[in-house]
């Protein structure tokens, strides 16, 4: 008797276990965005279904601010701006009296931002370009292992979504191949999108300055120039992609009306898409903001979505867990 | 004693037929080509060896005209741009009295040619754009499923060179990523590319002209406009590298003075780098050319592979066959 309990036991801790490593998606409550996931990613993998999809055609695409990391109180790219013009600052004592970076430097975020569009493209310029790829590349690494966000105190690295970790590999478990489609800038990002993401560098697109070819005393580099590339937002999401990748994804991933483009052009017209946006319902350990805010604007595209059918995440009720570190 | 002739015939053949097994390059003559390209591809996949280099980073680039197919007597993307004048002739009245079209319509190359660049440019804006990049790419299939080379009366897809099939095929067996790296347009190649060469359209780099992104009656396209985007030529191919991979190549394929930049991006510098630049030596299975040439001019790049002790295949010498109809 006491042998068959123990084997009941057994058997019911093996079953837990069993439910326990069957579910590829841990961090999302079992609702509509979870089952909508799962359902679509069945769909397109079951060889002889009608919507089955090949393995090099499975290409699904994510934002990253918003969507795949935090965005607030500021893009954390900005932040980098910021503590680079801080850091150079001893180079360019001019920037004592020059806007934007005099209220840079005297922490008046107020300013800058008021400065508008202007004055954020001459603080990218200042900050992102002059050196070589190789050396900005290092300077990004070295902002990341030090630099810690101001309300959570974390890595910036530390605040990437669990949920969307998981979905990630979920893909990537199922034959998709996963790339990054963002406004930020694409050489901010492929020094770690790997580490903390899984998505190798040439699967990153993203806004980019103008680079030029050059031997230095035998040594080839690539100098980042202060001249605008391509950005790689809004309309533009829809381009860098056919550029980078020459085919339509299959799935999109958004969480802004900058995104709106790019699922669209997965989502619509004659075709099988997965489009989901993800909704910042959580102002206890996120943040909640939408159709008014700043930054990462949801509104037109909400809508879109509602009419559409899309999946639309409710970070507060359908995510377990938002960050690792909780 | 007859059984055991029967024997050592068995055995022979089997070691026959094991040694051509091995040999991933069978249309490459044994000699110093053959040999560097192994002797550095079992340095960087040799665990724990000195060159060892992990497969993510095994970045292959092939230019593709003159490299990976013919070019001559003209660029078979400019045999294209002539045959959609003539396709696309009765829509335009005007082309019959207006230069380059008009010489186009009346097979004077030479006029056309003399037209130099401009000409070029109006007549591949004329040719290459106004459509959708979905309408575009079945244009280019179109045409390659239908046209044929002047001189061999072959399908340009037939074109493509067998000891560099094997050579793709030989890298990627041995965990590289290839790559192309391209002049041409990245839109006329991507529609054929991994049918012929294995290599999907994410991985095709070339040069570019804008595109804008619309919806007609709800359905997403992206239009192409008669504007250049990218060159991805000369200093430009380390440029668009950087852009599209993100990763620096550890082995680089060329055959002009238009790839060099994208050799010494591979190879110059405190690294280990693979340099190849195939030599157009045999008149009588394909084309002789070098430093005068119009197309696919190799003369700058032929010194600095032979001071920097590049790998320069002579065409003649080295390949057993040329293409796979032979």
């Amino acid at each position: 008797m006491r042998i068959l309990f123990a084997k009941v036991l057994l058997a019911l801790f093996l079953f837990a276990n069993a439910v326990h490593a069957a579910d590829p998606l841990p961090s999302w409550h079992d609702g509509k965005a979870k089952q909508s996931i799962i359902t679509f990613v069945t769909q397109v993998t079951t060889p002889g279904g009608t919507d089955f999809v090949p393995a090099p055609e499975r290409v699904a695409v994510f934002d990253n601010d918003g969507t795949l990391w935090s965005e607030q109180p500021m893009y954390f790219q900005l932040a980098f701006a910021l503590d680079r013009v801080k850091a150079l600052a001893p180079e360019h004592p001019e920037w004592k009296t020059r806007q934007p970076f005099k209220a840079v430097l005297e922490g008046d975020l107020k300013t800058v931002l008021a400065g508008g569009e202007h004055a954020l493209l001459e603080l990218v310029m200042a900050t992102h370009a002059g050196n070589t790829t190789e050396e900005f590349a290092q300077v990004v690494k070295d902002w990341l292992a030090t630099a810690k966000h101001p309300r959570t105190g974390r890595h910036y690295m530390d605040m990437v979504y669990q949920p969307m970790l998981e979905l990630l590999e979920y893909l990537r478990g199922n034959g998709f191949k996963t790339y990054i489609v963002s406004g930020g800038g694409i050489e901010f990002m492929r020094p770690w999108t790997e580490a903390v993401y899984g998505i190798p560098p040439e699967q990153v697109i993203g806004s980019s300055i103008q680079t030029r070819f050059e031997l230095r005393h035998g040594e080839p580099v690539l100098v980042r120039l202060p001249e605008i590339n391509f950005i790689d937002d809004k309309a533009g999401k829809p381009v860098g992609i056919n550029q980078h990748i020459g085919r339509r994804p299959i799935a999109a991933f958004g969480n802004s009306d900058g995104d709106l483009q790019m699922l669209q052009w997965t989502c619509l017209g004659n075709r099988k898409g997965f489009c989901l946006y993800v909704h910042h319902t959580d102002a206890e350990r996120e943040w909640a903001y939408d159709r008014t805010s700043h930054i990462g604007k949801l509104d037109k595209a909400l809508d879109e979505a509602q009419t559409k059918g899309w999946t639309v995440v409710d970070m507060k009720n359908d995510w377990k867990r938002i960050f690792a570190f909780e």
